[in-house]
């Protein structure tokens, strides 16, 4: 599957994906009345919204972008029809050619975490039928839990030819207090990615791995480090814009080959017609204001890495 | 929340909980069949043997138990329909007097974290409504992200009086890959006790805090060391029965007051029909092996505590 996710990021140009994670108050309100309407104000309600919403947003940005990433705790605060929201944006965006990393963070232990990873990257096994659930092509992992946290989800997507991302160091401000601790005078989140070079190595794609790692646009200092590090493994990195992080903080996230790299934008794509440089879209063209966030991110992130490879 | 729990555990005497961790090869063959007869060999399926189980076995040991702790992950790789039969679980438990602890393992940044725990144990708003989603009384949160990442879930407790319990010290045998490391000379798990601790201080209930930990039962050397730790927090331990914890080590896992811990067994319980030692009940009366499962299983602690208490 990183394969596949490369083939798209090259045929695009565009190292970045759009980060599904959509807040009620980021759905135009033409949108929620619609839903309200039908639906009542109701968790199908809000559901049903959300659906619509994301569907304008790949509509208007699938032909440009490798990639979405929805965050399941979006969809799974409005319950089982979040989930069902959930589920269709996931649909949909692969039938739109779309590589779909869910934001799932999970990571268990043995026979649950084959659970987690046969239920959103596999094939689970009901009588005598072999059926898929949510069947994403990437995840994201917790690795607190270790090897055989971990290894359950390496095992399926090798059988699969799917992939994961594991948490390495997150973008959030409290991030360090466990994954930047010392061990052996290195951090932490050094040592998980040395086991994800591990894990990783089992299942390789052409050039890079199929496990991928997790590490914040707002640490680049340890970005640097951890690139040289993995130099196999690839990053999706959040907490670009909203959270951020700059273009060019993120150019050491990238090896020479110009790859090694997505960035994910979610607030900043999702609700660009709500910042004062998309306002004139307006929000009946939120979709059309998402596109243009989407080309500038592109040309940031690009203008930044062209510089370094001068 | 603490409190209601401490109250079932003292009203049953019971220092423990069921774990409903279905794996469909657990679930009697006629349930199977049943099930599959009317919904094809599908998810919906699947997901309705789970649920006719799970009742059967709630049904037979409701008053006997405390609490009943559903691990989402074997009912989300059902997908959908695992998770409405997930939902059922917690719903039909909730009626019957249980507090539900859901084994959710969830933990984000910020926003995304409250997301988790709204939709679990608060309300969302949704228009002017203000709605329950999933509505466990417990659920349990890595806390790998850091303070950021579990705090949304504290706030949230207090606001609804609900509970949680954070991932300290995992039952697997690579839990300690990451969270044995030494930091400063003592192991990342007791750092991380020392901010469950700080949590919960914010969240207590009369004696013990709403913010509890895990601690594996096949760690019980470390079991003794965190209990001290953390006086007023509830340990939640996994690892009894199958996994090797044996009630002798879970001993100094209590307080002297008889409280400050709860024993989960799952496939002990839940599947307790398949050893020898319940054959005699064969798969039809596979609720009553459970129950006289749960009877063993609560004679056996206690018994263990008993001794400690001479």
């Amino acid at each position: 599957m990183i394969n596949k996710l490369i083939d798209n990021i090259v045929k695009t140009n565009a190292p970045i994906v759009v980060g599904l994670d959509p807040m009620l108050n980021y759905i135009p309100s033409y949108i929620q009345k619609i839903s309200f309407e039908q639906y009542g104000e109701t968790l199908k309600g809000a559901a049903e919204a959300i659906w619509t919403y994301n569907k304008g947003i790949i509509d208007a940005t699938y032909d440009l972008i490798p990639a979405v990433k929805p965050q399941i705790a979006m969809y799974e605060q409005f319950g089982i029809e979040g989930i069902i929201a959930f589920h269709k944006t996931c649909e949909y965006a692969k039938q739109r050619g779309l590589v779909v990393i869910g934001d799932i963070k999970r990571g268990d232990i043995g026979s649950t975490s084959t659970a987690y990873a046969v239920g959103h990257l596999g094939h689970v096994m009901v009588g005598s039928q072999k059926l898929a659930a949510f069947d994403e092509d990437f995840v994201t992992v917790n690795p607190y839990l270790g090897t055989d946290g971990v290894k359950p989800f390496v095992d399926v997507c090798k059988e699969e030819n799917k992939g994961i991302f594991v948490l390495v160091k997150t973008s959030n401000p409290s991030s360090g207090e466990f994954q930047d601790q010392l061990v052996d005078g290195k951090p932490l989140y050094e040592l998980v990615a040395s086991k994800v070079v591990e894990w990783g190595n089992e299942c390789m794609g052409d050039t890079y791995s199929n496990v991928g790692c997790v590490v914040g646009a707002t640490y680049p200092e340890m970005g640097k480090v951890l690139r040289k590090l993995m130099p196999k493994t690839y990053i999706l990195v959040p907490g670009y814009g909203a959270q951020g992080g700059k273009a060019e903080d993120l150019v050491h996230y990238f090896n020479n080959d110009g790859l090694g790299a997505i960035v994910n934008s979610s607030r900043g794509i999702i609700a660009a017609y709500k910042q004062d440089k998309y306002s004139k879209f307006g929000e009946e063209h939120y979709a059309d204001a998402s596109r243009q966030a989407v080309i500038d991110m592109i040309e940031d992130i690009n203008g930044a890495l062209g510089k370094m490879t001068k």
